[in-house]
């Protein structure tokens, strides 16, 4: 089994070591990550700039390439350039806070595995709760017995898992849910302040409104300290809208105009 | 009628001015764009380096706040600090090329109006198929009317209209359809040239692969000179698979492990 390994938080992160580690223990691992942190970026691509990759190593041990670009294109031209073969799963993480609810919208983490699901590779993304982890082996044990299941059952096309794991001790966690994503948003603020030279700036922070109480959404699976597991797609159609659309007759808009 | 106008081309670009021109016949507009391009950046925010906004003035008629982020991060910060009171609508674009099937992904016209989306106000996102367009004066109207469409008969919480206006004359125009996100991707190359310092860096290419005859089906519209309307959501939960996931049994995943 091949698995192109990414993330968003860089390759230098503590998450995606651990997780390449245990990876290795059942696949031949390809880390392509970004060289620097790309929290945040959704679902950005490179194309107004070439990118740049940099053979990567750590204690002899750990080796990769790090691009200067986002988790996306990480996962493109590592399937396209950098693999001698097409992997037969792409793994994302492990990020340092969780990507639940709305934040899967903004993930590099998760877009690493959409890309990866874009082109037809069984893609996983798997985040542990809190940006203060020290111990991620639990997680990277989920994360090998998961890749295991999807490379035997496989996924649909466009389809990928997004998981979601307490960062708790092993014997405090639960248990495992398969679970939807949450409905959890934002309350964003934007903290006003001066600078030095007498100009505004803003700073985005907020805090997200935990309105998820339905144990089958990712929020609250992991509130009540469970891995959470999402079937996560791409079709961003929104078929009860479509359907009802039609009373619109939309057709005749310009009808006259 | 109070309307929140961005766009991911900057607040320099032409669609966003005759978007804005238009829309002034029929409401109070407030532009927030982002002070530089910022194609294909998805619905990256901006978390780790504060935002700067500037007032933007051109011709002495048109005006608007330059934010040095993303097209979500203009809505953000356009709703909760700039603008007086909340929109009515936020509408996104026109933009310098079509966002129909994976695109809808990567654009940041699209994110602009998710963002609006998720903030729960009626958004509209609206592009014309071509990076050279001189004439944005029908896809202007159509924005112009199907905004006061929205206005009155609203949508549901979490879903925007995507749309996509043919570069074509307007007696070119066959009509409007009512459709889904096509299926098209992006068939990626990577250019890999050599810089005049023998360093290695990649240009990403290629060419969208149009799989879409579905007339139902946006890419397809479009290419037959029809007006394309979507309604897109962000829940990306994949319903069928989770149904079917229940046969994994996933909560026996890491027993005895």
């Amino acid at each position: 089994m091949r698995i192109l390994v990414s993330n968003d938080d860089g390759i230098d992160s503590a998450g995606i070591h651990s997780l390449a580690e245990a990876l290795k223990e059942i696949a031949e691992v390809t880390v392509v990550a970004p060289h620097k942190e790309q929290s945040a970026v959704g679902h950005a691509i490179t194309m107004q700039t070439p990118l740049r990759v940099f053979e990567y190593q750590r204690n002899g041990s750990f080796f990769g390439y790090a691009v200067d670009g986002t988790p996306a294109d990480c996962i493109k031209i590592g399937i396209r350039n950098l693999m001698t073969a097409p992997p037969d799963l792409v793994i994302s993480g492990i990020n340092h806070g969780s990507n639940t609810a709305i934040n899967i919208i903004y993930s590099g983490t998760v877009s690493a595995a959409r890309e990866g699901a874009i082109m037809e590779v069984p893609s996983i993304a798997i985040s542990i709760t809190s940006y203060r982890v020290w111990d991620f082996s639990y997680a990277a044990k989920v994360a090998k017995h998961l890749a295991q299941e999807v490379y035997k059952r496989k996924l649909p096309s466009g389809t990928m898992l997004n998981v979601n794991v307490p960062n708790l001790p092993e014997e405090e966690i639960k248990g495992i849910l398969l679970t939807k994503q949450g409905k959890s948003k934002w309350d964003d603020i934007y903290e006003k302040r001066v600078d030095p030279y007498g100009r505004n700036y803003y700073w985005l922070t907020g805090s997200l409104m935990a309105v998820d109480v339905d144990p089958d959404l990712d929020q609250a699976a992991i509130k009540n300290n469970y891995v959470s597991i999402s079937p996560i797609h791409f079709d961003l159609t929104d078929y009860n809208t479509f359907d009802r659309m039609r009373d619109w007759k939309i057709e005749n808009l310009m009808n006259g105009r």
